[in-house]
This record gives structure tokens, C-alpha cells and sequence, in this order.
């Protein structure tokens, strides 16, 4: 490994990422890195950089010899594969922001990193600026993580922040996320989940070497949660948060889920408000870690991208170390989930599905229960996120099968009846 | 890199640590780990292991050529020196947890590291569990790194935190830490900061490539901490904590120290309380960063040890890269610095050594003031530490030259007189 590495970089994208990521390399001699030439799409918009620099042929960069990194700060998440699977296929080594794409090629990404040999960093399309892959890379690499919980997309948290504390409505909330920047004009991809699913899709490979799709992962946003959530949360003394967790169950199988979730005030991810992100890793030995910092934005996306290029000064690469050198996890949906679920009629809930109820409220116009259902019964039907009716977990929301009979058991018992 | 490397470890201690140790690697078999011997002082004590695993003769471990990895998990700072240095020379990797030893030993390990092009790998040594060193030597690798502040000892923090929440004075919050094991029976090593200006400079090092020793670095502990700080802290709306900082300033250098502070209660450090330990990482574009986690105790240790070994399988070993590739940086006093002083006599303050005071409030038994004062003042004198008197910094306590002398003149002007 060296110093003396000179990194010549072909950039794709020039919006606020792409020239903060400019900017710094001018300024950080150290770096040993210069952007040779940006890609960009629109090459009529004024530009705070020499023309010289810019190109709208992707070829330019991508078939240049003298070019050893690719970094892709696109939007798009198929133009994005084609520059990253070309880049590595051409010998540059990549760095990438573009969450979607990763978690939609995951397979392909991981043979070609395998083929090449190459490095293909990203960092910032998770949590951004808080370097949780490369920590469930590098520091968690044994198989001793009990779980993991984080807030990795701030717009919803945002949201249900403002949700909470100054008690607006969601309408209202999001359009004070979208004033500030914090919410896209469409904001369904964080609204509904996508982003943040996408991103757990990339956690799930880090932490546990499990190759999934978005499809695999049980999850919804926050487009049901309503002020009479908030209000009820409040009353048990609950903040509401976005909640991505994943947890080994004592059949050695992985439980991942992104859902909304009621988090008690001592929970670590309270602590997280407004547009920051959290995490809590879960280990054997070093009981809660917790990593907090700002999840999206330029300056910290920025900031993530340059952490990664500067790792590869260094030869850094992911070394997947619970896909290739441990046994791979498996992803499971058989277990339980305690829920909190609130609706406008009665008939929109099928009672029969919930194994047991243990407290329900008809007296307002929102009425809601709190009950125990198997996560199968969640990933394979949609009643509970349909009609308005707005589901959130309970705190520890996870009930192994062991236990449930237990209880089961005893409920019977407690109502005279016998089971074996 | 591989897999398949067989670590064969030679122990020494078998405390809490070396005993949790120990156990996870008999139930671990996927690290591919194991310890084959362990070296204690004391042969009559019974131990959960098999006899045939003990030895009293260090040499037995270090002169094993089967031996690849020494782990030194002991207490006392010249037998671990002679470990590490023995074992590095002998041509085995080195795990160890003792940060007394190494912040006094920097310069020895470095040149040994340098010569054998062995790994020495330390995560347990400051904050435990959290993995602040990895995160500092890999993540913050460039040189865009503001400021690290962390409160790095448990047993202090667990004192203020008792002192503050339920009024408790010192002694009665001291023998609580200890009855609870959160502190030693001679809590001085805590209780005056040397456990923490220990791990503060190691982070130094890993930050910014600085090697120094406890004389460079200000300190002091919690010993003159007295439940009057506590109260103003409540009527001013701020908690104290022991905080070490390190920042770079406009000059390039960096100021260093580890001192009692006045935190809002919006600064992450506020969210640490108890034993627990925490760091916030400020960087050009990332804003803070904050990491969370417990900093003490056999579990949290053995976490980080066991994460260390576990990066031996892949021959990881720091770089370094700040002391070796960047330009290091230099440890500076030339800084004014804003505190809090209480004291039972206004004879015990050299009024003339403070540049100017802000606030004093001689109304009760213990008096106290605001001021601000050069670093150097306070690093080269122990008025300010002895007598029972009280400093804690304010918050945000640096204040660089360029901005003293802006405000000199303005208070001078302000006074009618004119300087240039």
C-alpha cells in the first residue's frame, strides 16, 4: 500500500454533491486525487468550473486510459449501473451514492467486484456521513451481531418529527420537509419506504452477508401514520420513528423488516430528530453501540464519497466477510410481530389473522388495537397498509416462536381451556 | 488475504476479561481462533479452564514459535510493555487493551511496528467497545478532521452524572461508582484524569498523527468538582461532564486537552451519561458524527479485543496514515480558553493571569467567576487546581488569538481607551 498512488478521476453528475466533491479535491492537496473530466447530462447550465472540464459523452470518461476511479453521483439508477458495471469492466475502481441501484443489482455488483478484483465503494448510499458500512464491515466481521436498528432515511424523520413535537398534521409536515429541502418534490420513494428499504437492503449484506431484493425485505413509510398515531404515543409515552432493524433469531435465521415503530424515550434512536439518522448495533460483548450523524444532504453525501476515495489511495475493498468466509444468513418471516394498528372500521381489519388482541379502543372516530401477528402473515397480504389503516410496531416488537406457544399456552389456560 | 489463517493465541490474564475471552473463542469456532496457552501470576487461584492451559513463565508464550498472536490483557504498565515489545520482536502479532502502557510508551511501539512490519492492534484501550481508533484511523484518514471531543472515562462520568441528577456530593457518588464496580477501590487513576489523558493520547495519534505524552497534553480531573458547580451548572441550564478535545486551529497546530466542561443540553455529550462513553467527530463535510457505546467494564473489552483479533485474520494493521503520509501535525498552548472558576477565597486567584472576567458572584461561601485565560497560563501553573479550586470550561470553550485581540480592543474601546 501507498501513498504515492495518484488517483485521476472521471466524475459523473455536477449537482450539489458532484461540485462540493470539486471543490474539496482543489482544496486537499494531500489527496493525491484530481478530477479529470465530469459527465454531465444538460450541457447548456452554467457551471462554477471550466468548460474543458465538462463532457456529456460517457464514453469520454469511461474508455479513458489515464482514468483509475469512477465516482457516480447521479440520480438515475440505470444510466448509474451501466457507468459503475463499464467502469469495472474498463479496470477503474468505483465509488457510488446511488442506493437504488446498488440494492437493485446487488448479484451483478458482487460478481463483478469478484471478477475484477476491484474496488467499488459506497459508503454514502447509506446513512451518508455516518460510516456504518464500513463498520459492519470492518469492526462487526464475526458472527457475533445479535441485531441491528437504524433511522436511515431523515425526510420521514423529519416528518415524523415535526409529526410529534409541533403536532401538524402529515400534510402540513411534509410541506415544511419540502420548504426546507429536506423532502423531494415527489416524496413517495422516502414517504412509502423505498429509500430507506433500498438502504436496508445494503445493511443487510454488510451485517449479515444476506444477498436480498427490496421484494424480500417486509416494509412500508409513514403514509398512514396520523396525528391520532402521534396523539396515542404520547398518551403511552412513545415517539414514533421509521424504524430498519434486522435481528438474528435463535434458529440462526435473519428477521429484517423496515416499519414504523414506537420507541420508547430511552431508546437511543429518540435521540434522533428531525433529518439525522441513527444506528444501534447489537453485539455480544459490547452490548448497544450507537452511531448518529446527518443521513442525506450534500455536504455529508460529500463527505461519505470522499471518505471512500481516499480509502482507495489505499487499496481499500469490501471484503464481504460474512457472505465468502462465514456462513451466509438466511432471511426468514417466520416469527411474530406485536402491533399497534389503527383504522377507520372495524371491517378492514380481519381479526382472524391477528393470533391475539390484547387491548383495543372503539371509543373515537380512529379506533385502534394493539395485538400479535406473524410476519408471513404482513409480507404475503396487504390489509394493513390499505384503507388508511396505519400500522406501527411496539417496542421490542420481535416474538420468537418459543415464546408465542408459551403464551399462547397460557392465555388457553388462563380462559379454562388445555392444550398440549 | 485469506480465510484460512490459523490464529494461535498466547494469553496474558485471566481476569474478567481473559476469562470472557476466552469463552467466546471456545464458542466461536468460525474465527478460527484459539488460545493455547495463558499466562497468570498468580498459579493457586482456581480457574474455569483446565489447568494444563496455565503457566506462570511469560517466556512459555513468548518464545512458542507455534504462537502467532499475543493478547495482554493484564493491569499493571511495565510487565505489558515487556509483553508487547517481546512479542512484536519475537515476530507475533499483538493484541492488547493496556492504555497506560502505550500512551507511554508511543514512540518504542511505533518503531517497533516500523521494524517487524508486525500488527499491534489497541481498540480496547480508549472508549472500549466503541470503535473510535478504527473509525479514526480508517474513516477520518484525510486531513479534513475540525475536532474530536469524547468523554472517554466511565467512573468520572458516572460521578457527575450522580452529582448532577440526584445531588449526591463527590465522596457520596464516588463510593456509589465503586460499590457498583464502576469505579477501583484507588480511584485516583479516574478520579484525576489520568486514565483519561492516557487514552487521550492515543486518540491523539490516531486523529492526528501527534505523538505525545501525558505532560503535553492540559489536564486535570473531577477531584475538585463540588456539588456548588453542580448548581450553577442547573441554574445555568448546563451539565459538566469530563471532556477531551482535540481541535485544529487556524494556524495548522492543535490544541489538546481534557478538562471539566460545562455541555448544553443539546450537545450530543449530553446524551452520555453513567458509565457510558461517547465521541463526536467533527469533519469538513460530515458536520458531527457521534458514537455511542460502553466504555469499560470486561464485556465492552473483551468486544473490542475480540474485534481486533478478529482483523488479524486479515492481516489488518493501522497505517497510521497521519503520522506517516500527511503532513503531521503539531500539539499547540498558544490558545485562550473561556472557564468557569469556583473557590472558597478570592486570595487563591492570581486575578492578573486572567485576560479578562466576564461574571463573578461572591455572594455565597463558595465564590465563583468567568474569565478566560491562555492555555499556557493554565498548563505551566496549578493555581487553578489547587486549593480546591474548581475549573470547567464553558462551552465551546476555544477562543483562537485572531479573535482575543478583536475583542480586547473592542472592550477597551468600550472602556474609552484606543489601542492599535
Amino acid at each position: 500500500m501507498s501513498n504515492d498512488k495518484q488517483l485521476v478521476i472521471g466524475l459523473f453528475g455536477f449537482g450539489v454533491v458532484g461540485e462540493g466533491l470539486y471543490k474539496v479535491l482543489h482544496q486537499t492537496e494531500s489527496l493525491n486525487a484530481r478530477i479529470k473530466k465530469v459527465c454531465i447530462k444538460n450541457a447548456n447550465k452554467k457551471r462554477n468550473a471550466p468548460d474543458e472540464l465538462f463532457t456529456t459523452d460517457r464514453d469520454v470518461i469511461l474508455n479513458d486510459p489515464e482514468i483509475n476511479v469512477v465516482v457516480e453521483v447521479i440520480n438515475e439508477s440505470e444510466p448509474a449501473f451501466y457507468i459503475v458495471s463499464t467502469a469495472l469492466k474498463n479496470g477503474k475502481e468505483v465509488v457510488s451514492a446511488s442506493k437504488k441501484m446498488i440494492a437493485e443489482h446487488l448479484p451483478e455488483l458482487l460478481k463483478l467486484q469478484t471478477e475484477t478484483g476491484l474496488s467499488f465503494l459506497y459508503e454514502a448510499s447509506a446513512c451518508a456521513s455516518i460510516p456504518v458500512i464500513r463498520n459492519l464491515e470492518e469492526y462487526y466481521d464475526n458472527d457475533l451481531l445479535h441485531g441491528i436498528r437504524g433511522i436511515v432515511n431523515g425526510s420521514t424523520n423529519y416528518i415524523l418529527t415535526k409529526m410529534f413535537e409541533e403536532k401538524l398534521d402529515f400534510k402540513q409536515a411534509l410541506l415544511q420537509a419540502q420548504q426546507l429541502g429536506f423532502a423531494e418534490a415527489d416524496p413517495t420513494l422516502d414517504v412509502d419506504g423505498w429509500d430507506a428499504v433500498n438502504k436496508w437492503v445494503i445493511l443487510l449484506l454488510h451485517a449479515y452477508g444476506v444477498v436480498s431484493k427490496v421484494e424480500d425485505v417486509l416494509f412500508t413509510g409513514i403514509q398512514n401514520i396520523q396525528g391520532a398515531d402521534a396523539t396515542v404515543g404520547r398518551e403511552k409515552n412513545l415517539e414514533i420513528r421509521l424504524v430498519g432493524q434486522a435481528k438474528k433469531l435463535q434458529n440462526g435465521k435473519v428477521a429484517a423488516f423496515v416499519l414504523p415503530q414506537f420507541v420508547k424515550h430511552d431508546d437511543h434512536l429518540s435521540f434522533v430528530k428531525n433529518e439525522y439518522n441513527g444506528a444501534v448495533v447489537e453485539s455480544s460483548f459490547a452490548d448497544k453501540q450507537f452511531f448518529y450523524g446527518k443521513g442525506a444532504g450534500s455536504f455529508p453525501t460529500a463527505s461519505a464519497v470522499l471518505s471512500d476515495i481516499s480509502a482507495l489511495r489505499y487499496d481499500y475493498k469490501y471484503e464481504y466477510k460474512k457472505l465468502y468466509y462465514h456462513q451466509p444468513n438466511e432471511l426468514t418471516t417466520d416469527y411474530y410481530l406485536k402491533v399497534y394498528l389503527s383504522f377507520d372500521d372495524w371491517d378492514f381489519i380481519p381479526k382472524e389473522k391477528l393470533e391475539w388482541i390484547e387491548e383495543w379502543h372503539a371509543e373515537s372516530d380512529r379506533k385502534y388495537l394493539v395485538g400479535v401477528v406473524h410476519a408471513n402473515e404482513l409480507k404475503q397480504n396487504n390489509w394493513w397498509r390499505e384503507n388508511g389503516t396505519s400500522l406501527i410496531l411496539s417496542p421490542e416488537p420481535i416474538i420468537e416462536d418459543v415464546e408465542i406457544r408459551k403464551l399462547k399456552k397460557k392465555s388457553l389456560e388462563l380462559a379454562g381451556l388445555n392444550i398440549n
